[in-house]
């Protein structure tokens, strides 16, 4: 198992990233502390680079190769967040990234990867065919491969929104995160524990994507069952390190229905005139269907991003 | 005609407002910078409570009223920000406040004003009615009426926008703000020409709703001949009052195409991750179609408010 990032880790990776990544605002919200009797904090990873929180791992993944390394180029295989993070900061540091997509890919995930200067190689729409292809390019050329998130360098830049966020509000109670492939939930557990021990930390997951709930119920990785939550950052099994960690760390994994997170986003948009996509409203559908129990507390919530599909609304013209 | 607002009268609605009224941030956007060639600053009144900057002016103007005044009540006559800010606005100082609104007035906008606390008495929808309806409950109870635009109290509130874009981005050039009924743009220009005498103050109006731009060359309060452009904040003439301010002040008033308020409008959603209200893109859009000369410079641009109605979307379920 690769080494497991500390609080120092995530403070270098901080420094890392300072000149690239936003230090994103922190928001608050009369409406939703009224509804929820809690006080929320929501960490803006939407105003993030490249929209969502996924800039800073890549970014700290990457500027931590020596410069051999990164100008034998830099290969991911994604076709959401981190291949634009990976295209972004490769792009920032002068190196080249080599972006494997399916050959479905959206059109305007495509559009945007090549908009950060990225080169695309498509595959077929399947994980064999992804992986096989991302293993010829690093054959041939030597690039360095970036896992979107069972990797230290991508879990220790995670951990800086955690960081910042409790440095911006030093007296949250708790914290709560998404768990998708558990990246940002072990970077979150890492700095935020190592920060304040007595802080809570909590997951939260789709009904519909609870691998990370019955893996912790069974002490093994369990695998994603099925691919429909509307949450589609979550939609991914754990890695054998960020499981490691959640496991060690995590106080409490809930999970919430479809219903839930649509509300919830909605709620966002409506409430606090900001676009967050399915993922983000993971967390904040915890707090208002009470699956934690975190009544007259401080509660800082981790935003992940805002990449949404605005063609799937309808523009009147 | 009433008393024209200076700086002074800014700077005490600033104080006046100030435990009541956000502080709203200013966003920058990489992408907006790099397709318009300008330095842009947007200050988010879509983040303002009761979601626009509405409720400064508002907030003002009640805050003002002496213990007796205030105590005989408010009244309005309005659908859209102006209602909920009155209302809150109302509230928080501790008054009654009755909102004269169409009897087909969308639920939405009903249920938010009946939110904060305001009474409503429904009327036939047409001017004449609405006013009427206002006029009886103020002979009736001595309720003070607060124009949404013509009133020198408001248009000192919405001034306090402009006078902290300055204060945060004092090396501006050019501020742009929209033009509906005029308070805002009245404010802005008193402001931000009282602040900074060299500063350029743009005002910016959707082809379908030109009055501003035809009063101007005309000499005279011209009528909005139509009400269906998309923005709809935008769907005012000017008052006396408002006009007179902005034919002494404003340097150029442009207008835009609905189709680039709509692109604009999304622009900002799918860029910048905030929700405005289409009344919004109008500024934007004079900006990214060049109708107005701003290369180069740095430009504030007033963003109105962020209330959508998200029922007009599809939202998935």
């Amino acid at each position: 198992m690769p080494q497991i990032p500390t609080l120092t880790d995530i403070s270098e990776a901080a420094e890392r990233i300072r000149p690239f990544a936003h230090r994103t605002p922190v928001l608050t919200s009369a409406w939703f502390n009224e509804q929820t009797g809690v006080e929320l904090f929501f960490k803006c990873e939407n105003f993030q680079k490249v929209g969502a929180f996924k800039f800073r791992g890549a970014c700290n993944a990457i500027g931590k190769l020596t410069k051999e390394e990164g100008e034998r180029g830099i290969v991911t295989h994604s076709s959401g967040n981190h291949a634009q993070a990976v295209a972004l900061a490769a792009k920032l540091n002068g190196y080249k990234a080599t972006i494997v997509m399916p050959e479905n890919a959206p059109k305007v995930k495509v559009e945007a990867v090549k908009g950060y200067g990225a080169e695309i190689v498509f595959c077929e729409s399947t994980i064999a065919s992804r992986e096989e292809t991302a293993q010829a390019i690093i054959q041939k050329t030597g690039a360095t491969f970036i896992h979107p998130y069972n990797h230290p360098d991508v879990i220790a830049g995670q951990g800086t929104a955690a960081k910042e966020l409790l440095e911006d509000v030093p007296g949250l109670d708790v914290m709560i995160a998404p768990v998708g492939g558990g990246g940002l939930m072990s970077g979150t557990l890492i700095a935020a524990k190592s920060m304040k021990p007595g802080i809570l930390v909590f997951g939260a997951e789709p009904e519909l994507a609870d691998d990370a709930f019955r893996s912790l119920k069974s002490g093994n990785i369990e695998p994603v069952l099925r691919t429909d939550t509307i949450a589609d950052g979550l939609r991914t099994s754990l890695g054998e390190l960020t499981f490691h960690i959640i496991q060690t760390h995590i106080d409490d994994l809930v999970t919430v229905s479809e219903a839930s997170i649509i509300r919830d986003m909605r709620n966002v948009w409506e409430r606090m005139k900001i676009i967050i996509e399915p993922s983000c409203a993971v967390p904040v559908a915890a707090v208002m269907d009470k699956k934690v129990q975190v009544e007259g507390m401080k509660v800082g919530i981790i935003l992940t991003g805002g990449n949404v599909d605005l063609d799937s609304f309808t523009w009147k013209s």
